[in-house]
Order: structure tokens, then sequence, then C-alpha cells
């Protein structure tokens, strides 16, 4: 039986202001430190010894995994930071108000782009430059994502990083977004397309998995 | 050309105590924190871009390389934790007060263990088991260390990892320890066996390298 467990990033400042953020690179709130620092806590009170971390290049879950393993005293654990774990890109609605979103375009579509799997919202005219993602192909920056986009992407660094790690016993941990997460349990617990509309991941709320030999889900709980 | 930039970590709670610790893992002090800070300050003030992070598994250069990275706002860049770039280890004199210690010692004997290149400290009368290490084998943990023996866990570092790198261009930022960093520093300067003596490096002051295509140094700057 090996473990994997799921964590949302700590209350963004996006968050906060209850602004879109996708791959704009938000920072933790005081609220979201210290809710990370809990994250950490509960962790610590549990006998899970992790072998790995896994996070994205966005610094609001970069933040809250450096804090749950320092909670942990363990800092030393390999912590690998890969845009497959970015959140979902929200395009064009990135930086606008979700009540102003819903004032624009209406209740019903907002709600469409933000649970549906297929969605995809308005598009940004260019894809953005960034340094931190100049070591890769410019096709990887996306102009707009629908959950499902974002799933291809974040999927191969499960079946290529995370998977293979938990098959030889190796307890994972893997810190990131709220879209990155319902991919991630969409794909584990084979949720329909239909089905994945009421999922929701709270911030820094650890997802404890316990997996047989086959990585089929034996329990879930959430700390 | 290229740079390579080598910081120590801030002041850690064993350098305020003034007492050994090699392996142990001594976590960085209110003053550590604000030298890490500054130090990210002093390098987003340069023109510096760097490609990849190298530290130790110990938590006064992990926490340290995490408040340089963020002062950069490049918290993304990938780093690697590595027990190569580990401080050397103090074997049993890790704990000691540097001033008992030369009552007990003497001056002389201690400032051998503490600067020559070859004077290995009383050996531990076991290898310390930690979690931390055991994916490796046992033996990678000392008893005790000279700078001679560190240095050879460390430069194969350097040739694998920091060096290649380098070659390519890419810019590297070493996040490590006084010693870790003599030895580095005596390795790049091609410093004799009895120079070493001589060479101090200062907490969380930057050593800003100029490289050529062959790893010559063009320049050397402390920030």
């Amino acid at each position: 039986m090996v473990k994997l467990v799921l964590v949302r990033h700590g209350q963004s400042l996006a968050n906060q202001e209850n602004v879109y953020t996708g791959w704009s690179d938000s920072p933790l709130t005081e609220k979201g430190i210290a809710e990370a620092k809990l994250a950490g806590r509960k962790l610590s009170g549990t006998d899970i010894s992790f072998a790995h971390v896994h996070t994205s290049v966005l610094k609001r879950a970069i933040k809250t995994a450096d804090l749950i393993i320092s909670e942990l005293d363990q800092a030393y654990l390999p912590l690998t930071k890969t845009w497959r774990l970015n959140e979902r890109h929200y395009g064009a609605l990135r930086g606008l108000n979700k009540d102003v979103t819903r004032k624009l375009y209406g209740e019903k579509q907002v709600a469409l782009w933000r649970r549906s799997y297929d969605a995809v919202p308005p598009l940004l005219k260019e894809r953005p430059k960034e340094r931190r993602y100049q070591r890769y192909p410019a096709s990887i920056v996306p102009k707009a994502e629908s959950l499902k986009m974002a799933s291809k992407r974040i999927i191969p660094y499960w079946v290529d990083h995370i998977a293979p790690e938990l098959l030889r016993g190796k307890n994972q941990l893997v810190v990131a977004h709220g879209s990155t997460l319902r991919a991630l349990v969409k794909y584990l617990e084979a949720i329909s397309d239909e089905g994945i509309d009421g999922v929701e991941v709270a911030n820094a709320a650890p997802i404890v998995y316990e997996l047989d030999e086959k990585l089929q889900i034996i329990s879930k709980t959430i700390l």
C-alpha cells in the first residue's frame, strides 16, 4: 500500500481578490501562508513518509510546498517544479473579477467555463512570453485551456513521474492548483466528463489516497 | 561567457552559538534570513539570469536558496538538493562549542582541523542514520571528513551537474556551506593544498565568477 497526497495551494492574492489567475503568478496571502503551514502540521500528524514532492512553476504552489515540507522538518525532500502541474490557463479571463465576468458573460456561461470539462475560456490574442517557459517549445504556453486541455498536459506528468514512483512503493506529495487537482482526481477516480462538474478542491486541505499495487484507490481521506 | 555564483547560507543557529555543525541540520536565525534576502536583492541588482540552482540537503542552505530565488521573483527555477553539497562532516566535534574545543584540544590542533586540507576531525563511533540518506548506500554518511575527503564527494557533482550546464552557456547558482564552497573555490582557482588555509567564505556574500568557454576564470567579484 502506498500513499498519494494532493494539496491545493493556500489562499493566493487572486483568490482573496476573487479574480481569475491561471498561469499568472499570484503570491500567497498571509492567510494562505498560515493555511499552508497548517496543512504541513496536519500531515506531520500522520505517519506518511514522502519520497518526492511535485509542484508547478507558480509561486503560490511552490511556496505552499516549501512551507509544508518545512513544517514536516523535511526541507531536504526532492522537489520537482513543472509547468505541467500549472493551473488551468484562464485565457482572456485572467485578471478579471469573477463577479464582473458573470455580469459580462452571464452566470450560465461563466459556470460552464469554470466547472465543465471541455468549455474553453476566451483566448488571449497572443501566447504570453515568459522567461520561465523559454526552455520549452513556445507551443506549451496556451492562449486558454479547458479542463480537458489541461488534463492532456497534466496526465503525461502523472504517467512518467508520479505513478512510477508510487508503483515502487514511494509515497508522493503533489502540491498544485484547483483545476490541476480536479484533473488528477477525475483520472484517479475515473469520474465522467459530466461528473467532474460537482468536484471542488479546497485550499490547503490535504487529500490522502491509499492506493493498491495497481494504483486502485483503497481509501480517500481529506485532512 | 557564462556566470557561476556561489553563496554560503545566511547565519545559522549553530553559527550564532559558535558550535560545529557539519551535517547537523541547524536552521537559519532571523539574522540569517535577513542576510539571505539581502543576498537575493544584491543578485537581483545584477543582470544574471540563472538556469539552475544547486544546494545541499541541509535546511540552512535550502532556505537560503529559496529566499534568494524568491527575492529574484524566480521561485520557479529548478533547484536540486544533493548530499554532495553538504557541509564538511565535523565528526565528533559536531555540536561542540568552538572555544571549548580550543581549550580541550589546543589552538593549533583546532586550527588544523578547521583550515587545513587533510586534517580529519575526531571520528564519530558510528555512522549516524538519517532518513534523508536512506536512498543511498550507508557508506555515503561519513564519521568525519577532512576538506580533502569532502572535495572527493563534491567535485563529482560539479563535474556531472554544474560544469556541463555552464559549458552549455547556462548560468548556475550554488547555495551551500563554508567548506563546500572552499572546496569548489580551491578546484576552480587551482589553489594549492597549503594555500587553501587562507581562504574563507563569508555568510550570504555572493561570489560571482565570469568563466570562459573552457570554464577558466575571467573575473571574480564578491557582492
